[in-house]
């Protein structure tokens, strides 16, 4: 199933998307903040699916979970891309944590921090937890604990993330700062999670091109080794790393200015489209 | 005035606590999820108050505050404990997140996590966001947006924290981490936040013996600062660091133990008392 939260923001619905790519509106089975729950339970039976209503064409997209307890992001998990960074393959998983005041609809814009000028974009792979995760000892017990996959745009703000001092979150965390969804995309239909083609695209240029067949620690494993050290809980959201192809590993360097479009696409979990809009400075 | 939420763990009423030190009932004002908004709505009339029924004795205080959004947390900011730890006074303050679903009563149960042997303590002022901080510019704008003051245990596992590899957020998000409270106190009835002493014992034995006035970082620099990279919303924390005394700083270090008890206390804002338990095995 494709489940999505879809209108207006503030007053998203439930949505899913059937066999024909055409998205429906599911409010008739519950709210939107159920989002989770609904991945969780398994699909509904193909008679009340097919009686839903069609959405209305060209409806907003909503971040396809709300709001996240916690957003547990994982740095540096891509061996191509630690190798393109010439930095060491860390021995166990980088995690920190990001705002979740920063999820938005993965179509809406994305709005420059004002004295940032090296914001930067990061397709990744997001996993959204459904069932409670604590001290999980095998990948199968952590694979359990999945409710669905969707796009995670993890944009970071470089200059604040390196040069400010301390740790990594001053460069995570600003408003607009994590475009997700547009669906969130139960397990038994990603098929294998090792093996998704990942790409995005700064103004039509393919600036990252990789797969999750590179992440140097699983889905499995982040969620068995992060239970060892918080709670996950439902609704719950991990960032699992971006691949090659940032701004930052450009030669020189290029980061996101007003006016950019950044298209995000992940086999199977759909495509995101953000412009880049210019800092508040009102 | 106090604010505080009592009564069982999960069915928190709202309580306050009047000028006799007694503990009332405040649950006919409003439910306890909306302490921040009483507290940054200003007292309720003194006939109100005195007609509140008293709390039964020995009631259980909940975390002074819901769980918040997030918990952002200060590091090394009292110039004291950075010539302890012989580290350098930072330029500009280091942030870093904390899970949310660490915090717990004032009273409630330090669990130890699995596999962790170097918990510590850590005695902090907590803030509590009354109104949304975004790109404040003024030391009163940042004040303006302080809901209250309490105390924060910010519980830390050293050896998660800093021999696990990445970022400091591995070490200190363990379920019970962040006991907060007794009480939500507002800024009118806390006075001078520049000047108020801290204390934590542990077995009766003074470790911690500190006060707000050797911050490096004051109360309003630390919103004002953090409103530049995030968004800070009603109910969020912001713990402010600590002073000297931490476990990890001890010749030789000494960590927490099951039996253990923790005692702190900050002027104004109460006492909490935590037993420290073993780790859940099973």
């Amino acid at each position: 199933m494709r489940w999505c939260r879809i209108g207006p923001a503030g007053q998203e619905k439930l949505g899913c998307v059937d066999a024909e790519e055409r998205v429906r509106d599911a409010s008739s089975l519950g709210s939107a903040d159920e989002v989770v729950s609904f991945a969780a339970a398994g699909p509904p039976a193909a008679a009340a699916l097919d009686a839903l209503p069609r959405a209305e064409a060209g409806v907003r997209f909503g971040s396809c979970v709300p709001r996240p307890g916690k957003i547990l992001c994982i740095g540096l998990n891509y061996s191509d891309h630690a190798e393109e960074a010439g930095m060491e393959v860390p021995k166990e998983p980088i995690l920190f944590f990001k705002a979740p005041n920063t999820v938005v609809g993965p179509d809406d814009d994305i709005r420059l921090p004002r004295g940032g000028d090296k914001t930067d974009w990061e397709v990744e792979l997001g996993v959204v937890i459904g069932r409670e995760a604590r001290y999980l000892e095998s990948d199968e017990e952590a694979l359990a604990c999945v409710a669905g996959y969707c796009i995670s745009h993890d944009v970071s703000e470089r200059a604040f993330q390196l040069e400010r001092g301390g740790q990594w979150c001053k460069g995570k965390s600003c408003d607009t700062f994590n475009p997700l969804g547009p669906w969130l995309v139960t397990p038994d239909e990603v098929g294998d999670v090792a093996d998704l083609g990942m790409t995005l695209d700064v103004n039509g240029e393919r600036m990252q091109d990789g797969t999750t067949s590179t992440m140097i620690f699983g889905v499995a494993e982040l969620i068995r080794y992060a239970s060892a050290f918080m709670t996950l809980e439902p609704g719950d959201l991990i960032t699992t790393g971006t691949p090659p192809g940032v701004g930052m590993g450009q030669k020189p360097p290029r980061y996101l200015q007003a006016g950019d479009v950044v298209e995000l696409a992940i086999d199977g979990l759909g495509r995101q489209r953000s412009a880049v809009v210019a800092a508040d400075e009102s």
